[in-house]
């Protein structure tokens, strides 16, 4: 039986379903959209697919993706470098730029501690965080790694490697989510919001 | 405030957020793995999508796309052309085609009607569908459009235009579902299944 699509359409549903979250039923779809759009949409998409790893580089510094080293965070002299946000991945540091609390430097691990997925702690980029902060002009380091079991044991390992440095290590708050309805929220997190309760 | 971000990548976030079932949240995702992934994997992944459109041709008596003119099914002999099943879109056909129970030939209507789409009977291919019967090679057309209002609606239309026609009409049968538990069939497939019995 031949195969009733072109090759073209067949090879991209292929390509498509190898991505994370796209099934074959959305890489069928998203197929047949490119299709039925203009063939510069497709082309514009791709390219901006195809050239993806160009010119993008890893800053030395805080190790985020870059369009140049340092990337623009590590080279603006006007953020506190005495203190140092420690995140899971860009997107973490992008979320923490975006909502405007913060103004200084950032280091980003790449993953997070997870035996369940064989990613140790040498996995992660936590001897550079150690070197940084050996040089001295780091005051507080931040621990934002997520609220989640891989997220707390990174926490553990970074506070436990950077016991006895001349260094405040804190973490993010855990609490309400703000518009968030008491009746609804799990039990793990009301019994740290009620931990971490503070004066009105 | 600098975006965070490296420019080609939050180009690649803004072109696949315009995908269909791709939100935000999906485009930030499939980015990022892109760019963990290998230059050559977004590459590839780029080309076929740059290069969808070359080559890709509309078969002149089907209307499926197809990579050369006449489509591989409609240049087939062995195929009986005198049997026609009317399909919505390619991925309907390539459905049959795939069920192995379908020898004879399709007719692609590129959609179905939908005045709240604003998509009506011209919009779809039914007038080189009554062209093809018109030649009168074809004994009989099975409309194989979705069990849906608009599919409904397309069928009625094709039936109407059909009327007159030294040809048959018939629909793809409705009833239960392979597999299917009656438990949790709905009202109106348990009504269809009891209309459309059969003999033992």
């Amino acid at each position: 039986m031949a195969d009733p699509l072109p090759r073209a359409v067949t090879r991209l549903i292929d390509e498509l379903a190898r991505l994370p979250t796209i099934g074959p039923k959305t890489a069928q779809r998203l197929a047949f959209f490119l299709l039925r759009a203009s063939s510069s949409q497709a082309q514009t998409l791709g390219r901006a697919v195809a050239s993806l790893h160009d010119g993008i580089v890893t800053c030395g510094q805080c190790r985020n993706y870059a369009d140049a080293e340092p990337c623009t965070i590590c080279a603006d002299g006007e953020r506190n470098a005495a203190l140092l946000c420690v995140v899971e991945d860009p997107l973490d540091l992008a979320a923490i730029e975006n909502s405007g609390g913060f103004a200084g430097r950032y280091h980003v691990l790449h993953g997070a501690i997870s035996p369940l997925e064989g990613i140790g702690p040498d996995d992660l980029t936590i001897d550079l965080l150690l070197e940084r902060v050996a040089r001295g002009a780091v005051g507080e380091v931040i621990v934002a790694t997520n609220a989640t079991i891989e997220g707390d044991a990174t926490a553990m390992e970074i506070g436990q490697r950077l016991r006895g440095q001349p260094v405040r290590v804190t973490r993010l708050a855990r609490g309400l989510a703000t518009g968030g309805d008491i009746e609804y929220v799990d039990a793990a997190t009301i019994a740290q919001a009620l931990e971490g309760r503070r004066e009105l």
